[in-house]
């Protein structure tokens, strides 16, 4: 203990040389003697070393991700756009990867032990006994030959590159969180069907497409003898799942700060944020799928019905969760004052929110896909209740967290190109995996396309297909899904294709995203505002959502605005109003005298970044109308029952249309009554909320 | 991997049962089969039932905390005030812990396998060879005795128990760097000699204290036969160095609600602050005093003396980095354009501030102390150039991480009591204990004020003296200490004992606050505008600062504020002005164009929390007559010079007092010249910084 404390406390700002003395008199001493005090001497001192060890790893990604902000704003003072600040961060891990592979070297560490022992599997805790004092180890993980030590810096470059249960544990939910939360529910709704589409069967198109392919190209490999370890069906149906999830990070950024037309970006925003979800699903059930024994390869009718039945009850298990905890959080925040302290409010939010994640994960469901439809969850109801303080911090906080975990997943990308050990370039492989992706995704987008269209109204062009064709990155997920299981060769040659393949999507496809976009001669710069108080693209819009939403969403409107909503938030028409008269005492209690104000000042809250999705224009007039203590006055009960009828018709499609904001447009339809009604005030901050929300 | 991914994925929602068929599966296979397959398997199995039982563990503590801000609302909402939420998170930490200890059964790990190796010494990683396959280990740490393995569920207890160093390296910086950002500087530094007494001095002297009594009882205790183990005197010092520590978090929480006296509060949190700091040094530098061998109970002068080096190195070590990072922030801040982009400022600022406990740890310096000077500096300077919207962010992302760390290390104390497995009580040690830091507290408070009362004209008055003996708690920074070592019997007793401390201190310190307040009558309610903006409370103020702030801290001001602001950051004169004509080129550069728009602007930033320590009424003409080109006009030069040479009088006691404010006011001496300067506008916005801030 006493030479290890005093090193530690020692006043020294070089860093390698008192580790190196301290290697040397730590081998000094654990040769001259061998008593428990200094075994226990050693033990302290292993672990201060690894400590600091641990302090300089994390200081090496933090001074990445500095040093890429730094660059970022200089990209972004300078309108540099053909380099996402993602694409740099991995250019700047790169680098450090390097430095770190070929540039750095530490003495190698005298005591790694290799024991050898009969064990009939590997527990995840042994106790090793050493001269009758007991130590516990806990496993890591399988290191695949044992000649890893042969490379100089091992012992580093094993512990830069960190558990991948970190990506999924600590990295992505706030990631995905953040998605959910800032999803803007508005274009998103309008295009569901589609976005559904794509997400769902064309992942799943892609997924096989892709698989197919690459089983050919491993045939073809194994014939010419090119392939090192067994390469089953199955794991090439697995890579086909991982690589199929577009991301929702790079080209969305780029989208947005375009202004490029609110379709696309819709289709793209919404197709990569459910895309994410369904390739882990997918990707577990394709494991869950692989029959037993060694005949992989084979296809197995029944079990690819079982694994879609897992396939669907794990989605709608995790939807089911993320769900629940949104909207328990919502009453719990309905019906306490925790608004009162916004602190308080706050850090349950984020509690509740991290707590899906958690929960989901425990219950062998999938983590993430809870904690995305946790996030529109509590963007869809909770975020009403909020305080205004914690409505900025919450947003704040997620958007924070949601950048710096997304910078870092991507240095760390970088860095895992030279600090990961084992990985397997078959060059034929790599082409062939590229050449898989190109005709997996174009068995996405052309032939889904093409179907929707059919349906659709607002035909998707031909060059937003080519966009979409186009700008199909793959990112943050493709890694985390492909490094969380390294073991096997088949894996191993994965996880190196996988990151040349993010690698080259965000680089060349994220940096060619501009140019694309000029070449196929996409709007640029559409002025979302205009697009939609211009009164004449408010009809178009009207006439193409009256097509699109068909009678399911009408009714889950229809419910949500009525009944989900007042009973979950303070804001929507009082429940009094909504619920027939013998609930009236039920509704009575529900109701918050809030919700009574909340109706009455409808133009509160223009300025929030997510708004709410009720006050329409046929709420105006009813609201106004409730007194205080939530006793409908009779002009309202007629007011809102004219409501009611009205609700599965033209306002509905309005409240789609402008779905996301508090703002009450005039009508422009002379024959409609409710323009009788005194029109809402003029509204200067009209077109704030539209330009933060699309 | 195919029955393993398989459950992973299947629907169920109960958490004991597939566990349980899951391990009785698994014992069949490892006994039935052998082949390297199933091994894989087994391994994938083990490590995914680890991470399930690891997000199951979390979400124990996230709900305690979800539990634990609800009371806390309620508490808030009821004003019920007898027991502070960090007493309430120790309460709901105590309850789960005996349920966990007691009401679980889970069935015992067939597969806990002790080896029995011949090793000399204990390394941190460890390979194990399993039937041709490498797996990898870390340690984990010394199990004391393998009779562990008794107590049922102790595998899941001993996971619960998670690793000491997540205290030091995740849950503790946010605390201090919060602690730090948020000083109320103003009275802080008026403080500032007697709040160095008490946290150095007097912290050094009750470790003694407390050291001596202890050993006294450890002899007692060996001679009686009540001794299990060795003691040495180092233990007893070591003991007085982690308990000497008050903690910042309960005590001032209920201060600052019931506004008590600010002087009171200025020495109570100064104190608790700078504590931690020092007896993280003093209990490392005690380690290291150490001598070889096994006379540890003897005295050595020449250890005592270098130990007292190891100490002030460390500290002025620690300090300087943190510093130093503050520093290099404010620059990046102030030189780029960052400001334009908040998200990036917000990121940087967070990163930068990470970055210095990483770089002090890396480096063997102490990070807390580190990243507490560097919060201080990042308060002064960099906050300065921060956008209103990172001013904002920052503020609310520490005090949310403040926040949460804070209630999660309580409540993990609570669940400690019974989920860590070593627990020694020694009832005699425990009495001794509660004895021990009585005398210390004492031998800390009542002779250093009386010392201080010599020279303080504000004296500090007995009934002053007997809260802040009452109100000495015991927290966050004693506990992480005392479980940072658990090896040895002393030190499992001493973090038995420290637990019980921590508990009584909390409890009934912490809830008896109030009445103690009342029942020494102290003033409560204390309006602090009042106290400072009514002129004659000013002039009183204003000689006891005078006698306060001896030369070395007028030096400091005059430095800090005519040429480190200006230098660091976008307030404060411009550099033009403050600067030899020789060095104009070198300050024109240096000096931003803000710095001219915020001199000119002294009043802009009076609702902001955390303010400025500039402009006060010397140098509000000057900058007036300053043109925007930083070219200095005559009339100026001749106000700097003049403002200059009265630097060392009046006009900085005058900051002393309203230091932290950009406060303008008008003195009340009519001999002053600087009256005929035309006074600044009338301050409404006067009252609100000054709530604020103390």
């Amino acid at each position: 203990m006493t030479r290890c404390q005093r090193r530690r406390t020692s006043v020294s700002g070089a860093f390698m040389l008192p580790r190196l003395l301290c290697l040397l008199c730590f081998a000094v001493i654990s040769l001259a003697e061998e008593n428990t005090e200094m075994v226990n001497v050693v033990t302290e001192r292993k672990a201060e070393e690894s400590h600091r060890q641990d302090s300089a790893n994390l200081l090496i990604f933090i001074i990445l991700l500095t040093l890429t902000i730094l660059t970022i704003w200089l990209f972004k003072h300078r309108r540099f756009r053909f380099l996402h600040e993602t694409g740099l961060a991995m250019i700047y891990g790169l680098f450090v990867g390097i430095i770190l592979r070929f540039g750095v070297h530490l003495p190698q560490d005298l005591n790694d032990i290799t024991l050898t022992c009969a064990m009939n599997s590997s527990p995840t805790t042994i106790l090793v006994n050493v001269s009758g004092r007991f130590y516990e180890y806990s496993l890591k993980g399988e290191v695949r030959d044992s000649k890893g030590h042969d490379v100089p810096n091992a012992e580093m470059l094993r512990k830069v590159t960190f558990d991948p249960e970190v990506f999924f544990n600590i990295l992505l939910p706030p990631i995905i969180f953040h998605a959910g939360y800032s999803l803007k529910r508005r274009h998103f709704f309008r295009n569901l069907g589609s976005i559904l589409s794509y997400a769902f069967v064309g992942t799943v198109t892609s997924c096989f497409v892709t698989g197919l392919v690459m089983y050919g190209c491993v045939v073809f490999l194994k014939v010419i003898g090119q392939l090192g370890g067994d390469f089953f069906f199955t794991d090439c149906l697995f890579f086909g799942a991982i690589v199929s999830a577009t991301d929702p990070v790079t080209v969305l950024a780029i989208f947005n700060e375009l202004k490029v037309d609110v379709d696309l970006y819709a289709l793209l925003f919404g197709e990569s944020v459910l895309n994410d979800a369904v390739a882990i699903v997918l990707s577990s059930s394709i494991v869950a799928y692989q029959p037993e024994g060694d005949n992989r390869h084979t296809f197995d009718g029944s079990a690819l019905l079982k694994s879609l039945g897992v396939f669907l009850g794990v989605f709608s298990g995790s939807f089911a969760m993320g769900a629940a905890t949104g909207v328990m959080t919502a009453l719990v925040t309905k019906f306490t004052k925790l608004r009162d302290f916004p602190l308080l409010e706050t850090a349950l939010f984020f509690l509740m929110s991290w707590s899906t994640f958690l929960l989901a994960e425990a219950c062998g469901f999938t983590g993430v896909v809870a904690v995305l439809f946790c996030g529109i969850t509590q963007a869809h109801y909770t975020y009403n209740n909020l305080s205004a303080e914690s409505k900025s911090r919450s947003k704040q906080l997620f958007e924070l967290l949601d950048f710096l975990a997304e910078n870092f997943i991507f240095s760390y990308m970088g860095l895992t190109l030279f600090s990961f050990q084992h990985h397997v370039f078959n060059p034929l492989f790599v082409i062939g995996a590229f050449l898989a992706i190109f005709l997996g995704r174009a068995a996405n987008i052309y032939p889904l396309s093409f179907l929707l269209n059919l349906g659709r109204k607002n035909k998707i062009a031909s060059n937003f297909q080519h966009v979409m064709m186009f700008s199909g990155l793959r990112g943050a997920m493709t890694f985390a899904l492909s490094i969380r299981d390294t073991a096997t060769y088949a894996r191993q040659m994965m996880f190196s294709t996988t990151l040349l393949i993010v690698f080259f999507t965000v680089w060349v496809c994220g940096g060619g995203t501009t140019p694309m976009l000029s070449l196929m001669h996409i709007r640029v710069g559409v002025d979302t505002d205009q697009d939609n108080s211009v009164s004449s693209t408010h009809k178009k819009h009207c006439l193409i959502t009256k097509h699109e939403s068909a009678w399911p969403f009408r009714l889950w409107y229809t419910f949500d605005h009525n009944y989900l909503k007042p009973f979950l938030t303070h804001s929507g028409p009082p429940l009094t109003s909504t619920l027939p008269a013998c609930c009236g005492p039920i509704a009575r209690c529900l109701t918050s005298s809030q919700a009574y104000e909340n109706a009455g000042q409808l133009h509160d809250e223009d300025t929030e970044l997510i708004l709410n999705d009720d006050s329409s224009l046929m709420y105006s007039d009813m609201t106004v109308s409730t007194d205080a203590h939530g006793m409908p006055t009779p002009s309202t009960s007629q007011a809102g029952l004219y409501s009611l009828a009205r609700t599965s018709d033209d306002p509905l499609d309005r409240e789609l249309v402008f779905g996301g904001t508090r703002l009450v447009l005039p009508t422009d339809d002379p024959s409609d009554p409710l323009t009788s009604f005194p029109p809402p005030p003029p509204s200067p901050p009209l077109s704030d909320p539209l330009r933060h929300r699309v």
